[in-house]
């Protein structure tokens, strides 16, 4: 594995900064993840193991892993305590992936990455398990970790479930405002994001100024994810989002689209507040009005606001070409939508 | 709480051996697991808060924490590292309660300890996602402890979701035999008691040979609790069990009984082969033949070779109060069926 990843290095040193590739800088990190994540996933019940290598062999972008190994490198982290790194990579990648079966049941979500959900394929009950495992899985591979990392991993998870809750308040409900929606995606979001970055500096040894920065870019990072993921879901196509156009539209969730066209159109808000979207005419209407370039910039700014904060923190960290990584991962979350 | 404790120490000196009653031994230590248990619940958003109390308010034995504080006094755990017993049981107590959570969503139980489960009362979004916080809470009050002991806990939990797997396999499946309905038991039931044996007895500095036995009488005592379960859901009465007779008859679960007279009559096996219990007649008849008193009794018989094993595995562990509060626990097990 050494030898690969000093290959990588090199490769990525020849590159001129504005091309480094955040996958390739990490690339033999990133394979470790995948081998002992693929292997975590062998449950003694074939059926468990079934849908885990369903969901998480399914062409998932690991942009979680390759974040927390960034940030692991760009804090000086070494090659003596990488396998620390790789696990705390692989233990947010199975918490990501537990949350992913469990949304797909909540939001009866029959499409994932272009294919059936592991929902719509095993059905509830084993989809339900499978998730459970997951979460077990990432929970062992934290056994080895101090105290406050085992704290902040399961405070994490535990914002998670909260931020799943708050965001059904706010299911179908035109009172939802932006602010409401931060709150709801720091916690459904961010908050495993700011996890893994504040891990990973810790595992790295960085000083606590430097760990609460990472905590802190993990955060702007998530939320930038969230917003771009969400005008995808308007914006679409279908064959690029892997799943039908408007399906946070359709389970009534509280995207940056929605919250802003309700705020800002009347229409849109009659729309919902008459419980409709329910007839095609009415959604597609929606989904007209929420493409309102007007609305879309004001969404896409929001989101760049996030990435200015999160490319300001790299401040933080020295020059290194992983801290390039970062920044490049940091202004692809905007790329992705255009 | 330390004065109390004496108190129910005395108390507890004062009754004749036969007498001693496991709660009382540990009463205090039990009211700080209460105390803390309650805490642990009230999520920032209400609603998770009011699922979670919903159903650990809701009448619970508290059998995992009790059996833990007494594995923890008999093998001279002290006062000093009490807490760390108390967060071991809590953590139990969280996991076993998330499980009931996830299980009545997959069985869609409408009952459970006599009132609408929190599946039947907060939907499954809700129920599902208050299930996973208190998987996490249990793993963020597991992070204090040693890396054995985390791992302990959270495979525990693997094996109690390839239990659950491993079950809904045999469901309506009359070629389930008794050793695969005690290796569904052993995973899904007894795996949870086995791991709070062990790090009770690990907490409390027991010697390697003293751990091994207390992990195994946790199996033991869970085989025999999970025995009697089943025999009391064919004999309920619904008053006594909280739920409806033949519960596990109708989501087709092979309990106990019902392994063992499918096994044994052929009428039965004819009944389950047609996919019948669908109607009312014949489910009664099956319900009618499960309770034939020579099936109860070999039923029963199993239950006590569980309870006669745990009992010689209490010599094991040094004479003492606490010692012959597990015996009673133990016999208490078989007394819950007469």
């Amino acid at each position: 594995m050494q030898a690969k990843k000093e290959k990588a290095v090199e490769s990525a040193r020849a590159l001129p900064t504005a091309q480094i590739s955040p996958v390739r800088l990490v690339e033999a990190e990133l394979a470790a993840v995948e081998h002992k994540l693929k292997l975590l996933l062998d449950s003694n019940e074939s059926l468990i193991a079934e849908i885990c290598h369903y969901l998480v062999d399914g062409g998932g972008k690991r942009l979680r892993p390759t974040f927390i190994l960034l940030v692991y490198r760009a804090c000086g982290g070494r090659d003596e305590t990488l396998e620390d790194a790789v696990d705390a990579a692989i233990a947010l990648e199975l918490i990501h992936s537990a949350t992913l079966l469990h949304d797909d049941i909540i939001d009866r979500g029959l499409l994932r990455r272009g294919k059936p959900s592991a929902y719509a394929r095993y059905g509830f009950g084993p989809t339900l398990i499978a998730g459970d495992y997951l979460f077990c899985r990432a929970f062992e591979l934290c056994g080895r970790f101090q105290e406050h990392l085992v704290r902040t991993a399961a405070q994490a998870c535990i914002q998670l479930t909260e931020g799943e809750v708050m965001e059904g308040r706010f299911r179908h409900n035109t009172a939802a405002t932006v602010d409401d929606y931060l709150a709801v995606i720091t916690r459904k979001t961010a908050s495993l994001f700011a996890a893994g970055g504040r891990v990973a500096a810790d595992l790295a040894g960085a000083p606590k100024r430097t760990i609460e920065a990472a905590a802190k870019l993990g955060t702007t990072i998530g939320l930038a994810f969230q917003m771009v993921d969400d005008l995808l879901d308007i914006l679409g196509p279908e064959e690029k989002i892997g799943k039908p156009v408007g399906s946070d539209l359709r389970a009534g969730i509280p995207s940056l689209p929605v919250v802003l066209g309700v705020e800002r159109n009347p229409e849109l808000r009659t729309l919902f507040q008459n419980g409709a979207l329910a007839d095609r005419t009415s959604f597609d209407r929606a989904l007209q009005l929420l493409r309102d370039p007007r609305l879309v910039g004001e969404a896409r700014a929001l989101a760049r606001r996030q990435v200015d904060v999160a490319r300001a923190l790299l401040d933080e960290l020295a020059p290194s070409m992983y801290r390039d990584g970062l920044a490049t991962l940091i202004d692809e979350q905007l790329d992705r939508e255009v």
